[in-house]
C-alpha cells in the first residue's frame, strides 16, 4: 500500500503532467495555424474569419509575438470573464449548465472538505489503532487518517455517524437550491427564446393505417377533428435514406469538381485530367472537370427518380408525422394527453428541435419499441457483467503456443521477433484499451437501436448506461477485487446485510487507489482535453492531404461539442467518490476539489472558445445529475453502514438507518416538485408566451414560418445544389398538409416564386455557367440551407436574450 | 401431516357448514320480515315498497306458502338469469367487473385443473419417492401426488417446467383478453354514460395564496387566462366539518321530533312527554314535542351563525377547487396537463364523481402530502412485520402469575374462576381475533391520513396494503413458520438466492393447509356472506328498538356493498395459491375451482339483490387486480426455482429463468397498451361525445346543470329541512363563480325561483304547521336532495345503456 510519500511523488508526476500539457496548449494556441482547432466556436458564430496576426508568410504559421509567449497561462481569467448570462446566449443553456455541475461539485465539496479534515483528521489520528499494528502489517499512511484508525467500539464513531447526517443535509440543501435555480434557468431560457418550430410542434408516432387512405391524410382528419381550434398543418416524415446515401455521393463528386475548378482556374492554360478508376489509381485518363459534370449529371437523373419515388411511393411515408398548431398552448395540450383509445396508437410528444430528430428511428412501431427495449436492457446487464468473457478470450491469445496449435499455419508469422513480442507484450492489453475506447460508441449504438427518436434522448441514455458500467466496474470493481461477473455471482450467494459489508470494509484500503484515479483520469485528462491532441492532428492532416476548397477547410475544423455520454458518467463518478469517502478518508477530498475547479476553468474556456453543441435540449439532463448524486448518498450511507457495522459500533449504527430514508423522500419531493419543469411545458407560461405574441405581432404567418422546420435535412441539402428544383420538389411535398388544410392555400410561402418546374438535366449544368469565383459567394447565400452547418449559425442566432 | 382421509373429512365438514348456511339462508329470505335485510337493492331501486306478501298479521312476519320451501335453491338460477348488460345498468360496472374477476379465475384454472390433474398426478404417482420412505417417515398422501414424490434428478422434471410455461402462458393470455375486455367496457361505460357532472369537472388542489384575493378570484383569473375557450364555472371547496357536526345532531333532534309527533297523532289524547337529561333518564318531566321544537329551534341559530361563518369567512374556502369547463375536452386537457411552472401548485386531477368525493382531504398541502406519505408506508411495513409484538404483549396478560404480580390489586378479580378461565382460555386468541377483525378499516383510516380525496381510492390503497399483509403474514407466513417479523430477520441474513429454496421446499408441504385453508376461508366463509348474518341481526335489533319511524326503517336497511378492501384481497390469495401450486400440488385445484363458483355465484346473487355501491369508479381496480395476478405469476415461477434448485435438477431448471423475464416483459406491455384507458380520459373519445351532445341538445345549459353538482354534501343535507332558506344559500355561494364568470348570469338556475332571504327562525317552524301523514310525502319529495340515498337512486338513474 502507498505511503503518504508515494502519494506525493504520484501527485507531483502528475501534476507535473498536467503542466506540460498547459504548457503545450499555451504555446499551440497563439499559433496562427492552429487558430482553427483552438477557437473554431469563434469561426462559426461568426466573431473571427482568420487568424489574428497577418503579417508575412511566416506569420501566417507561427506566432512572431514574443510577449504573448510570456502569458501562457491568461487563457484562465480570459476564460471566467464571461457572465453565465452572456455563456447562454453563446453557446447554450446546455452548455451553461453543464458548467454548473462543476460549481456544484465546489459548493458541495469545498465546505465538507473543511469541515472533515479540521474534524475527522484529528479525531481520526488520535485513534490510534494501527499505530500498535504498523510494526507487523504493512499499512499505509493514509490509512492513519482513515476511519480504520479508530478502535471499535469507540465512541467516535458519533462524530463520523453525525457528520454524515450534516453532510448528507448539506448536499441535499445544495442539491435543492440548485435544481430550483436550473429549473427556473429552464424555463427563463424557455420563455425568452424566440419563435422556434419545436414550440408549435408535436411528434406524433404509431398513427394507424386506413386502408384505403394515406397517412398524411389520416392525420390532416384526425386533428382536425380532435383539435379543431387549435390544428394548423403538419409534415409528412419519408423514409429517405436511400435518398440520403445519394446525395451523399453526389456531395463527394461535387467537391471533386469544385477541386478541379479551383486548380483550372489557378491554371488556366492546363486543363486537369484524372483516371476514372478507383480512387482515380487505374482506368483511362479523362478530363476531370467533364468527368465529374457527367457523373453529377447521372446521379442527378437517379436522385430526380429517386426522389419521384419517395413522393409517389405511399410506403415512403412513415407512420409518424411533425403535427403543427397555431399556437404553444395548442402544442402543450396536444403533447401532454392522451389522444385515442388505443394508448398505443396516435402517440404525442413534443417534437425535438428540428436539429436533434433521429430521423432513422420515427417509424418504430410500438410493439417493436417493448421488445428492443428488452433486448438493449439485457444486452446492457450482459456487456456489464460479462464483457470481460470476450477480452479474456482475446488475452488468451496472447498464449502464442495455444495459438499456434490451433492455427499452425500462423506459425511462421509468429515465429518473427518482432510480431512475437507485439503480441505477447501488447495484445492483452490492446484488447481491453480498445474495448474501453470504443465503449461509449457502442453505447450510444446501443441507444440508438432502443428507438429514441432525437439524439439528445440517446445521449442521455447512453450516459445512464455509461454510468452503470462505471459504477460496477470502476467503483465496486476496484474496492471488491475480482470481475464484475464474479462480483454478481457472489452477491448472489451472499445475504442482502452482508453485501455493504463486504464493499464497506474494503473502502478506506482503497483510498489511495481513487486518489492516484484521480489524478490520473482527472487531473491529466482534463488537461489534456484542453490540449485537443486529436484533432490538432487531424486537422493538421487534413489541412495537408484532404483540404481542396475553402468549405473542406471549414469542414476539417471539427470543434466538438460537450461529449455528454462520457464527460456525465465520470463526473458523476467523481460526486459518488468524494461523497463516499468524505466521512471515512477526508484525506482524499482535496483532490476532487481540485479536480472539479481546474475542470471548470477548462470546461469553461472550451465551451466559449471551442465547443458548439449540435442541439440544444435545455438542461433536460439535469434530472439525471441529481438523481445519480442522491444514488451516490445512497451508496455512501449504506457502505458506511456496513463499515460500521464491522466496527461492533452497535450503539451508534443504527442512528444511520433512519438517513436512507429521509434521503429518498428527499428525492421523491424534489422529482415531484422540479421534474415536471423538465417533462413538460406548463399551460401558463404557453398562454403567457402566446398572449405576448399575439400582441406584438399580431399579423404573423405562422404557417409559413413552419412550412419547412420539419422537412427530412436530405431535402435540405438537396436544395444546396439544386435550389430551384427543390423547391418545387418541396412545395410538391407539401401539397398533402397544405392544399388539404385549406388555411395556408393563398399565402405565397417563400419557395411558391420559384415554382417552375423544368427537366432535371437542365441543372446539371448549373455550375458550368458560373465564373469559379463565385463560388464562395454562393456559400455564403447558401449557408442557411446547409443541412452540416445547420447546427453551427443556430446557436447564436436562435439563443438571443 | 393430514391424509387423504383426513382431507375428507375435512371437507364433509365444510360442505356440511356450507350447506347449513344455504339453508338457513333458504329459509329466512323467503320470511316477509327479513325481506329488507336480503333484497335492500330492489327497495332502494323502487323495485319493491313491501314485502311479498300482504295477507294476515302473521304473514306479514311469517312465509306461510310451503311451496317455496321446497325450492329453497332457487335463488342460484334466478342469479344467474341477469345479462352481463343489465348488471352493469342495475348495479354498476364496477360490480359487474368485479364478478369477471370470478369468471376469470374459472376460465384460468378450470383448463389448468384439466391439463395438471391429467398430466402431473399420473407423472408424480409413478415417480414414487416417497413410497420406499412411507414406512419411517410421516407422509401425508397428498405429498404423494405431488411433486415432493419425484426423484431428485429426474428427468420428469422436464414436464413440470413445460407445464409451468404453458401455463403461465395461458394465464397471460386470459389476462390479456380479460385486461382489453375491461378497457373497453370501461370506455364503453364512460362515453354510453348520461350527460354527468364530473366528465366537465376537473379537481384543482393546491391554489396558490395570492395575498388580497380571494382564492375564488384566483381560481376564476387563472383558468380565464389559462383556458379561455373551454373554462365555464367553478365551484369552491368550503371547510364545513363543524357545520356537519350541527346539522348531524340537528337531524337526530328532527328524528326525536318526528318520532312524538308521530306517538301524539296515534294516541292524540295523550301528548308525550319525557325527561330533559341525558338520555331521558333524568331530569325535569317536559312536554316532547315543545322540548324537541325549541332545541331544533336553538340548533337552527347556531346553524344559521356557522353558515354565515363558513360564508363570510375567507378561511373557510380551502385552496382546492372544482372548475367545470363547456366541453369534455376542456376538461381532459385540463386534467391531463400541467397548469403552472411550478409543478406543486395547481395540480389538476378527474374530478371523482360528487359522492365518490372524501371531503376532508381536499385541503392537504403538497409537502404535507409527501410526509404522510412516507409516515403511512413506514407504519404499513412496521404493521405487517411487527403486529405480532402487541398482540404477544397482550397474549403475555394470559400468564396469570405475571399479570398478579403487575398489578397486585387485580388479584381478588383474577381469583375469581370465571374471570380466570376466561382470561386464560379465552384472552390470548381474542386479541389476535380483534386485530384481524378490525385491520381493515385501520388500513382504510390509514389510507385515508394518507390523503387521497376519492374514497375509491382510498378503498383501492387499502386493499393494496391488506394484501401485502396477507401475502406475507397469511401466504409467506404459513409456509414459513415463524411471524414476520423472524422471517424478515432471517431474509436479511439469507443470501438473495437461498430465499426462494427454503420458501420453494416447504411449499408441497402446506398444501394440506391451504386445502383446509380453502374451505374454512372459501367455501364457508362465502356461505356465511349470503346467509348476512350481522346484518340480519343488527336490523332486527333495530328494527325493535330504535326504528322510530319508515325513515329510520330505511336507514336500518344496511345493503352495505362489495367491499373492495376485504374480497379483492382474498380473492387475489386465492390465485396466487392456485398459481403456486398448479404445479406443485394440482390436487389443490378443484378446491380453488369450486370455490370461484361457489363465490361467483353467491356475489352475483348479493349483487342483483343486496348491495348497493356507494360510488362507481368504472372498474379502476383492474389494473391492481391484473398486476397482482402477473405478481403471483412471477412469484410462482421463483418458487418453483427455488424448489427444483434443491431437487438437484440442474439440467432442467436453467430453462426456467427466461420465464420471470417473459412474465415482466408481457406486464410493461399490457401496462402501456391498457392502462392509459384506466388513468386518462382519450381526446378522441371526449370530442366524439361533445360533438354527438352539440349534436342532440344544440341549446343546453351547461352551467345550471352543473351548478350544485359539487357543492358541499353539508349543504345538499341542510337543504333537507330547510328547503328555501338553503337554496338562497347556495345561491349566494355560487356568488363568486357565477357572477364573474359572466355566462350565466342571466339563467335562472333552479334554486333563484324561490330565492327570498327570511329570517331564520321563521323555517323552524316549517313542520309545525304540516300535518303528521305529510312526513312520508315530503320524503319522496326530498329524495333527489338527501344526501344518504344520493347514492341510493343513481345507478339506475345515471347508468343507462
Amino acid at each position: 500500500m502507498a505511503t503518504l510519500g508515494d502519494i506525493g511523488v504520484s501527485a507531483l508526476i502528475n501534476i507535473l503532467g498536467a503542466f506540460a500539457f498547459l504548457l503545450a496548449f499555451a504555446l499551440l494556441r497563439i499559433q496562427p495555424v492552429n487558430d482553427r482547432v483552438y477557437f473554431p466556436k469563434w469561426y462559426i458564430s461568426g466573431g473571427r474569419t482568420s487568424p489574428r496576426q497577418s503579417g508575412n508568410f511566416v506569420g501566417k504559421f507561427v506566432n512572431l509575438n514574443f510577449w504573448t509567449y510570456f502569458t501562457f497561462l491568461s487563457w484562465m481569467p480570459q476564460a471566467m470573464k464571461m457572465s453565465e448570462t452572456e455563456i447562454i446566449s453563446h453557446a447554450g443553456l446546455d452548455s451553461a449548465v453543464f458548467l454548473r455541475i462543476y460549481t456544484l461539485g465546489l459548493k458541495i465539496f469545498g465546505p465538507i472538505s473543511i469541515v472533515a479534515l479540521l474534524v475527522l483528521i484529528p479525531i481520526n489520528v488520535s485513534g490510534g489503532t494501527l499505530f500498535f499494528l504498523s510494526k507487523e502489517l504493512v499499512v499505509s499512511d493514509i490509512d492513519k487518517l482513515s476511519i480504520s484508525n479508530v478502535h471499535p467500539k469507540s465512541i467516535r464513531f458519533f462524530v463520523h455517524i453525525s457528520l454524515e447526517y450534516l453532510f448528507t443535509f448539506w448536499t441535499c440543501f445544495m442539491l435543492f437550491k440548485e435544481y430550483d435555480r436550473v429549473a427556473s434557468m429552464r424555463l427563463n431560457f424557455l420563455a425568452s427564446q424566440r419563435r422556434r418550430a419545436e414550440q408549435f410542434t408535436v411528434l406524433v408516432r404509431n398513427v394507424p393505417h386506413v386502408s384505403g387512405r394515406s397517412i398524411s391524410d389520416c392525420v390532416e382528419n384526425f386533428f382536425k377533428t380532435n383539435h379543431p381550434d387549435h390544428y394548423l398543418c403538419h409534415q409528412a416524415v419519408y423514409n429517405a435514406n436511400k435518398f440520403a446515401k445519394l446525395v451523399r455521393k453526389r456531395e463527394r463528386l461535387q467537391n471533386w469538381l469544385d477541386y478541379n475548378q479551383l486548380k483550372f482556374e489557378r491554371h488556366p492554360n492546363k486543363r486537369p485530367t484524372g483516371k476514372s478508376g478507383f480512387l482515380g489509381l487505374w482506368g483511362k485518363r479523362v478530363d476531370s472537370i467533364d468527368f465529374y459534370k457527367q457523373q453529377i449529371n447521372d446521379l442527378d437523373r437517379r436522385l430526380a427518380m429517386e426522389r419521384q419515388k419517395i413522393l409517389k411511393d405511399p410506403k415512403s411515408i412513415m407512420s409518424a408525422a411533425f403535427v403543427s398548431f397555431d399556437s404553444r398552448w395548442g402544442a402543450a395540450v396536444c403533447a401532454q394527453t392522451q389522444q385515442s383509445k388505443n394508448p398505443t396508437q396516435w402517440l404525442t410528444n413534443w417534437a425535438p428541435e428540428p436539429r436533434d430528430v433521429y430521423w432513422k428511428n420515427l417509424a418504430i412501431p410500438f410493439v417493436s419499441l417493448s421488445i428492443r427495449k428488452l433486448v438493449i436492457s439485457l444486452s446492457v446487464f450482459a456487456l456489464v457483467f460479462f464483457y470481460m468473457i470476450p477480452i479474456a478470450f482475446v488475452q488468451s491469445l496472447a498464449n502464442l503456443e495455444g495459438l499456434e496449435k490451433v492455427a499452425p499455419f500462423l506459425r511462421p508469422l509468429i515465429e518473427v521477433k518482432f510480431v512475437k513480442s507485439f503480441l505477447q507484450g501488447f495484445l492483452p492489453g490492446l484488447a481491453l484499451k480498445i474495448f474501453l475506447y470504443i465503449l461509449p460508441t457502442v453505447l450510444i449504438i446501443m441507444s440508438k437501436i432502443e428507438g429514441f427518436a432525437a439524439l439528445s434522448v440517446i445521449e442521455r441514455k447512453a450516459a445512464a448506461k455509461y454510468y452503470f458500467f462505471m459504477l460496477v466496474n470502476v467503483f465496486l470493481g476496484s474496492i471488491v477485487t475480482g470481475t464484475a461477473f464474479e462480483q454478481l455471482h457472489s452477491f448472489l450467494h451472499e445475504s442482502p446485510t452482508e453485501i455493504p459489508r463486504t464493499i464497506g470494509v474494503s473502502i478506506p484500503m482503497k483510498a489511495t487507489f481513487f486518489m492516484t484515479y484521480i489524478m490520473v483520469d482527472g487531473w491529466a485528462g482534463i488537461a489534456s482535453e484542453i490540449l485537443r491532441l486529436k484533432p490538432l492532428v487531424i486537422f493538421h492532416l487534413k489541412n495537408t492531404f484532404l483540404v481542396k476548397t475553402e468549405r473542406d477547410r471549414e469542414k476539417a475544423m471539427n470543434p466538438g461539442s460537450v461529449d455528454f455520454p462520457e464527460t456525465l458518467p465520470s463526473l458523476q463518478l467523481y460526486f459518488l467518490l468524494g461523497i463516499v469517502y468524505a466521512v471515512v478518508t477526508p484525506i482524499l477530498l482535496p483532490f476532487i476539489l481540485i479536480f472539479f475547479a481546474f475542470a471548470y476553468l477548462v470546461y469553461r474556456h472550451q465551451i466559449i472558445n471551442v465547443y458548439n453543441q449540435q442541439y440544444e435540449s435545455a438542461a433536460a439532463f439535469w434530472p439525471h445529475v441529481h438523481s445519480r448524486i442522491i444514488a451516490s448518498l445512497l451508496i455512501s450511507q449504506l457502505l458506511l453502514l456496513g463499515l460500521l457495522s464491522t466496527k461492533k459500533a452497535a450503539n451508534s449504527t443504527p442512528l444511520l438507518v433512519a438517513l436512507p430514508i429521509l434521503t429518498l423522500t428527499f428525492h421523491k419531493y424534489c422529482k415531484n416538485r422540479f421534474e415536471p419543469a423538465f417533462r413538460k411545458y406548463p399551460l401558463e407560461e404557453a398562454m403567457a408566451k402566446d398572449l405576448d405574441e399575439r400582441h406584438s405581432e399580431p399579423d404573423l404567418n405562422l404557417t409559413a414560418f413552419l412550412t419547412d422546420a420539419y422537412l427530412h435535412p436530405i431535402f435540405h441539402s438537396f436544395d444546396e445544389v439544386e435550389l430551384t428544383e427543390v423547391r418545387v420538389d418541396k412545395h410538391q411535398t407539401h401539397v398533402p398538409s397544405t392544399s388539404i388544410d385549406g388555411k395556408n392555400d393563398h399565402i405565397p410561402t417563400p419557395s411558391s416564386e420559384t415554382s417552375s418546374p423544368s427537366p432535371p438535366h437542365h441543372y446539371a449544368h448549373h455550375y458550368e455557367d458560373q465564373p469559379p469565383h463565385t463560388i464562395q459567394q454562393y456559400e455564403v447565400e447558401q449557408q442557411p440551407y446547409n443541412v452540416f452547418h445547420y447546427g453551427a449559425d443556430s446557436p447564436t442566432n436562435v439563443y438571443r436574450f
